[in-house]
């Protein structure tokens, strides 16, 4: 009788499938939660003249929801478009996905945030620079695994590289933007606001399908 | 060595079953959040004499709770029945699709509105309109996919025609009904309820079954 | 070319499959919801010395939350094994799946109104007759269930029909007891939660294998 | 015609992948529940110069979030490795499973002490005792699902005894350290916490693959 160490990978690693179905559920959820930082303003001193005045004031909430819920909701379909890609995974690149979904299902609190602040004048500069923050945190996580996974070649092996070197293209950009439009927010808040709209409105377009090397033919 | 934009479209683009375990999540959470739309009340001024009294007084927020969970509910069971009419999906029919569940996990919101203010005669007007008008988000959003599906030629293209038909007639009324409870409960904010509920309980009925032509002996 | 009403059932009806699917997602929501309910309290006037006394003051919250967290699971085991027996459903037996649902999401409500007064001598009653209740509904809901796919004949054809009548009595014997804590409740409060705990103790049991009739050999 | 008891184990009883299905939920949804511990300070008497004061003031729950994200992470990590180890289950290792799941959506409630005590003078020691305490319980309750199961052989029969031994030890001591970090803080809090980062940190690193007896060669 004799010790040996077999592999059986299959079974104890977490399968790329495992951690979509666990993603997709962190993804469901935070989207859902959003709903819960709508409320009717309860602010002292300030009395409503009717139901009606009250629920039109509160649209920043309804703004801050619908570029929320629009802004996970294309990371959804980015994430599971990206999971496509890669062949495999290892521990780093588990614990860079879990760092991401921190930062997805953080979304919520910047966005009751800017919800509640978008109208003070005070505080609506700190309000749209904290929001867009929150939106480079997890668009940061995305553009590090994606990194990793080039560098540690866990990406299909025979995608082109042009394909590669256009999506590193694409979310370093988005990176950059994110990056300005926080920026933005810290001088013109409405700007770097601005900036974060565009992005989100830029993620709806349809992703490109991606290009294999056709190894039958080489 | 050669580029190709080699299909694989089975890869990347997102299957019909990832769109709707994605929705069955979103629907399992917004039906399951109403709950916490539901609280004693803490209205400043307003002393029960026991426990027993404030829980009746909350019947608003019961009513309010099972309509919204039977609302969610035929939505639910109505959304696997559509899907499987489907043959293909594209970009904007997913897109149309995420802003139909944003309207869905919108639902809690406007629950608490009605819930809140049911028995206020102030407010029970403006409650019951912005409800219903709640309700009338995801079927507007609903009669988009459908609409879109079929001109699109996305559904199955055995479908008959007639059948096709009838259920263009039946989310036609129903928002249209919807529309109507709107506006009623503008004017008067319990008969707008009332349709509201009636068309709850309408869709509870049991759905018919779709109508193929037959192909095989054409 | 001609219409038929091709059936097709297996493609647009809900099979079992997807329905324990999605009540699975609300029994896991409503089960984490639960910790939503535990607070340090807000009582007015109370001002604790420490906040190790006030930690320790909400026994009952970790009380009803274990109880409420046991409830729940135990439902979701049993809604497993008793889906197992069924071989079809129908339009009004999901109806009354979606009823059940709605009575076990609804159970974070009384769980606050337990945790928040049990001790309370004033509303200790109320608030315990109040959650005892709230388990006799999904009881009632479940029973319901039973008797009606007993009586449409949905449950296997060659399960025992000895077997059927053991669970028919079994869930009418928890019903019954649940009923009469609700009773005992409104006379002697902590009698009728000792019953209700002792129901919930009991069906952390084992449950018995089914019986079939042993078609082959007959 | 006769009775016989027919076993249909594979029909009635709970499968491995049912309850991890089930325990992927919870984890999912009580990870994501963290963020709704984050509130922006309502202390009364406290006036903050501005939004930026005061989003920096809330570091504790910043940092308390991260801190138990990373816990149910790498605890929802573990659990799948665990349970690839497991070749059956039976009903009390079942019950062990959800008084653990118990113990992991509870982890929301003592977060939000830790977060809004921290920087406490008079409190932070409990809440630091209280959070270590929190992570604690589900440690208590994974030992004893490991410790039962194998004690009544539920683990792969050709796992090694070495490696059974060498798992035994690891989540021995980390209970062990879990307790340590407790009694700690009690006396130091914030060597307490400490004890409680360093094994979060630990449980970060790559899990050990499974030892095996290679049997077809004995």
């Amino acid at each position: 009788m004799q010790f040996v160490n077999r592999p059986y990978r299959q079974n104890t690693q977490l399968t790329t499938n495992r951690i979509e179905a666990f993603s997709d559920g962190v993804f469901a959820i935070a989207i859902t939660l959003l709903i819960l930082e709508i409320h009717t303003p309860t602010k002292a001193g300030v009395i409503y003249q009717s139901l009606t005045a009250e629920l039109l004031s509160i649209w920043p909430s309804y703004f801050a929801y619908m570029l929320s819920f629009v802004t996970i909701g294309t990371f959804w379909v980015n994430h599971h478009y990206m999971f496509k890609l890669y062949q495999k995974t290892n521990h780093v690149f588990n614990l860079l996905n879990v760092f991401f979904l921190m930062c997805i299902s953080f979304l919520p609190f910047p966005t009751g945030i800017l919800a509640r602040y978008l109208l003070d004048p005070d505080k609506q500069g700190t309000a749209i620079a904290f929001y867009t923050f929150g939106l480079l945190l997890p668009a940061t996580a995305w553009f590090s695994i994606w990194i990793y996974a080039c560098h540690r070649q866990l990406i299909a092996v025979n995608l082109s590289p042009r394909f590669v070197s256009y999506l590193t293209k694409l979310y370093g950009c988005s990176i950059g933007l994110q990056f300005i439009s926080v920026v933005a927010a810290l001088i013109q808040p409405f700007v770097g606001l601005a900036i974060a709209i565009g992005l989100a409105l830029l993620f709806l377009l349809p992703l490109k399908q991606p290009i294999y090397l056709d190894q039958p033919q080489a």
